[in-house]
């Protein structure tokens, strides 16, 4: 595979995140790539991070949604200044807001595919909408406002 | 104290939510009460659900969200049918949706508060929402809309 994946560029101290952070032994480690204009995610979920029986934790699919819109929010921000991902210095967004639609139960033991784009750019904002599948089913919608953050945000 | 936590009274098997199940050793494990008409949560995070360095991050911030109000969705559908909470058959709702607003960065060490209230009651859907303080500053907000599910949906 020749995808690069986001969160593996991302500096080393800021690559902890419990949602998508590379050094997070006990997160959740998705990875995020772009293909064409999208970006996709594909993650199987884990037996404790359930619902109910067979079902995935509804603030889990928040989580995974959240981490992969905002890894595409900065993504897409490193590309607008023509900018090779992962170089120095690295561009700060945080979630602002997130909405989340959940559409069909999501079983636990199957792979998950998030499909993200960017719906809109502004100067300090930006806006990404995602899809999430389960066996080719849409399962969940989401959207995040990401917002342009000073350079000591994550590191504060 | 005398509170009685919501989730110390569903059924064993639906018990397992990573958020908010008893029985999920690896899971959050949030705690809802009663305070008057409002529910409350107080529950401390853990290093490993951070964001980036001594920031909660925002998937948990949206987990613990739609589990508080979630569980207080079913608690006041017992109160409704003016039933004690955990008696048989369980009331079974489930998120149908869920927006956040994050406003100020949450900080991973301090015990965090959740207080819920019922904003809409209709026959088959609950609108909840909540604010999230830490060290009495308010640092984010959320609402969920809470469906009713058939008997069998945390079964299957």
């Amino acid at each position: 595979m020749s995808q690069k994946f986001f969160q593996d560029l991302w500096p080393e101290e800021l690559s902890y995140c419990f949602g998508c952070g590379r050094n997070n032994k006990d997160g959740l480690q998705i990875k995020s790539y772009w293909e064409g204009d999208e970006s996709l995610c594909i993650w199987t979920p884990k037996e404790y991070l359930k619902a109910g029986k067979d079902i995935l934790c509804g603030g889990i699919v928040a989580t995974i949604i959240d981490c992969h819109c905002l890894n595409t929010a900065i993504a897409v921000a490193y590309k607008r200044e023509t900018r090779e991902l992962g170089t120095e210095p690295f561009i700060p967004y945080a979630t602002g807001s997130l909405r989340m639609e959940l559409k069909k139960p999501i079983p636990i033991q199957k792979p998950i595919i998030l499909k993200a784009k960017v719906d809109q750019i502004q100067d300090k904002k930006i806006i990404v909408s995602c899809l999430l599948f389960s066996d080719n089913i849409l399962c969940a919608k989401g959207e995040i406002i990401a917002l342009r953050v000073s350079k000591d945000f994550w590191k504060q």
